[in-house]
């Protein structure tokens, strides 16, 4: 009975960059956070430490900021162009996962930017002889003040909630999609896929934030053909109705305190079927 | 010799809050973040414990929760309503501070919204008989991608920075005024002194960041004529020109990467001279 | 061509409790953060947002509370106990998957306690039928000031990074460890997983962080038979030595500074061949 | 009616900083975040930008990493030391502060480490011509699972709490401790202020945090003659009983949720009158 490396993989996590482009009179930037991760024939440096085979995490960093210097472009390209580089680049190396997430900047003038609240970007692309492509968004938080119920749930020894006809529901918005092809138009189908999580959180009458989270990934695929599949991770962040009646107060709607914790957490994907 | 009570105020931090006024067809949203201080005749709860001149924090919450019924209005209002009823409440308590953070959303149609990054605005009224109130912003990140310099400064034995005449220049505007009267227009001062502090920020030379503080301190002052004083208080997160010569390549200022730790962090008050 | 659910958990996060006993004279303290995950028959919710196949995540947080009033015990026990009784709650629940933190506590009497820093153990159980246990610790932060190399690595077109012959080691330990069994002393079981862990890293000497990885896991699956396998991510938490030469100084590995990021990441699983 | 500058400081913030002592066969480990402000004659650069009365921030912080070399010792002479020695460098610069932490290590080896959750030991230096030295700790969480009660607390119409004769009472200590001297044993000094704290957290009756609070700097000041006074602020993490009744369940003190925010939050100094 032996004891045996298993899957693994090693990189460099969290290479912050920012590439100016000053060749027009209006500046451009690109904010991003990139991590690196290779597989392929590593056992020998987990057994013995010899590294003959390892591409240096430093080194992983190095490449990232020097192809920074020819451009940027659309963060999934990046990600093609680096996962494709690493796994050519030494023998040993077989898989290379590249994470990007783009920070986003608001113009204020010809070079100056103000950080806004769209959302980050995100890619995640993986090369191993055939490349796969995601995007993805975080950071976007929404709320609707109305539109949303919650009944017709069992009611086990355990259930104390109340029904209700009328809620907040308000979520932080995480979705990872698939692209079916590495040939897509990268920036109008983050741009689309956006916007149809956005209108279907915005327009979905809502029974449950399942629902919600179903009609969000069904109008990214019904919007972007070049998406396979959608998985999304709602956090319910929790508006409580506060009781007012202690104070001879109603309370229609108006007043709510927030909770941090305990949050519901709501994780699908969503796929189109071929 | 004997030990005795310093100065010392007690409260309930962070009673997070949303308020939604539903009279129109378009719902509005208040977004909070409330904390409450009191200080007073508040001895003998310290030397033993007897708290009968104390209002509980539990108290100071569900005021806060309750006062929102009647509508939130404008942040500095809200703070003077609940401060004034604080003070007034108890003989035992002399002196309340209310600090409020709202946090900023944008419309998405008549009943949903997401959070933007406009920076979150802030609020801090003390009321002891006299009242005062301060604004101000955190949160508002911001960056220029030319137009500044940083040489000229003094070279001891520890000194190895290089000058330079071209850098990035970024922070997270964190902003303080202090109005000079408790009737204002508050949402204007609001708007306006946010204004000001992008607009300075934007359009400064800046030869250092304590020159593009006072620029924006300036702007405000001269904008609201209700404020009195701002404090500003500017990491400076620093863009570190990467070194691509290993790699034979050049880097015009096109290629940096971005520390987290240590940052520069620069604070004074800009005052209006009466 | 069809756009359909895929695959889909749903719960409630992060419900922290604190759980006395007080049956001797001297309290005993559990102090847990527990996450439930259910998935089943749910595409109804989905679909159409009807409930009556969810057990709302309000429940599940109120099960979690109830059946603490019982006692805890071990986590993986409280874990089991609440994923099986998930499933068995509702036809349509197939599966559970209950996550535990149990944060650690040092005794300072007897009925006080402080926070300590052994790190904060692991667990997780799925049932489906069959149960399957995972252990684990995390936020357990080490360091070594020698015996740690780094050379050998192959030098590309973007390698800069010198070969060391001692640097400082310095990770903080996550790792989650796979019981081939339902039935172990899981306390002891914890015990001796974490102190191989600890033992294994200091008395390693090193030629790269995945060599060190090995033989944590390695240590942990010789200690402790019913483990089958063990998971470590492990963060390269780089300290850089200062260059004091323009100070006219050495640095004989004496002075570092610690980046924040980019950091090395070195993920592995070590498996008992069967 | 002009715009002036009022006050203002500058300087590097979060030098993060690893000395190794390797002269005895067991090494030593001192983890320092050191963060320096200056002020004095600096109102051309905030009026001009012209920097020649600056010390530049990254000369700060190189003179941080340039003075470990010689060791650090305690953080208060090193804050000392580094103190004077921006006082003494410029003569523009008048006054200096420096904040420093100190993270706890343990012990596993000889070269071996682990963080340890003693809190994190604080120093804050300012020197103007005079030196003032403040001690201090944070990130010390502590908790009593009875002897703790809260009533008597007069209940006006927003009081809702019911008074309770047995509550958990948990806080995270932050304290700080002016010396009265700058010829202290400081090591000494931590070491009994830090035990003062927890023995007086552990062994006071408590009718509310306040009282506890002043229990522990008293016990300070009684145990330390050299320090003066003693400012803390103490959050009161809020432990809930849960409500188990709705399941048949008592609940005799050995449930409890815990909740994040609100907090309550207990600020005092204690004073040696003199």
């Amino acid at each position: 009975m032996a004891i045996v490396l298993g899957e693994n993989q090693y990189g460099k996590a969290e290479t912050r960059l920012v590439r100016v482009d000053r060749d027009a009179d209006e500046h451009r930037l690109v904010d991003l956070n990139v991590s690196t991760a290779l597989s392929g024939d590593l056992t020998e440096t987990h057994l013995t430490g010899a590294n003959d085979k390892v591409l240096a995490t430093d080194t992983q960093k190095n490449t990232v900021l020097a192809f920074a210097r020819d451009g940027v472009g659309q963060i999934e390209t990046f990600g093609l162009r680096l996962a494709r580089h690493y796994v050519g680049q030494l023998a040993s190396i077989h898989r290379a996962r590249v994470e990007i997430e783009q920070y986003p900047w608001t113009r204020l003038g010809p070079h100056s930017f103000t950080r806004s609240g769209e959302g980050t970007r995100l890619a995640t692309v993986v090369f191993d002889g055939e490349a796969t492509v995601e995007g993805g968004i975080k950071d976007l938080t929404v709320l609707n003040t109305t539109d949303s119920e919650f009944w017709g749930y069992p009611r086990d020894e355990y259930t104390t909630l109340p029904e209700t006809k009328d809620r907040i529901l308000a979520t932080a918005v995480n979705a990872r999609w698939r692209f079916s092809s590495t040939q897509v138009e990268w920036a109008e189908a983050y741009a689309t896929a956006r916007a149809s999580l956005l209108d279907a959180f915005a327009t979905t009458y809502s029974y449950s934030l399942q629902q919600t989270l179903f009609a969000m990934g069904k109008r990214v695929l019904e919007n972007v053909p070049d998406i396979a599949s959608v998985r999304l991770s709602l956090p319910n962040q929790h508006h409580y109705l506060t009781d007012l009646s202690p104070f001879d107060l109603d309370n229609p709607g108006v007043v709510f305190h927030v909770g941090d914790r305990p949050y519901g957490l709501i994780e699908a994907e969503v796929v189109r079927e071929t």
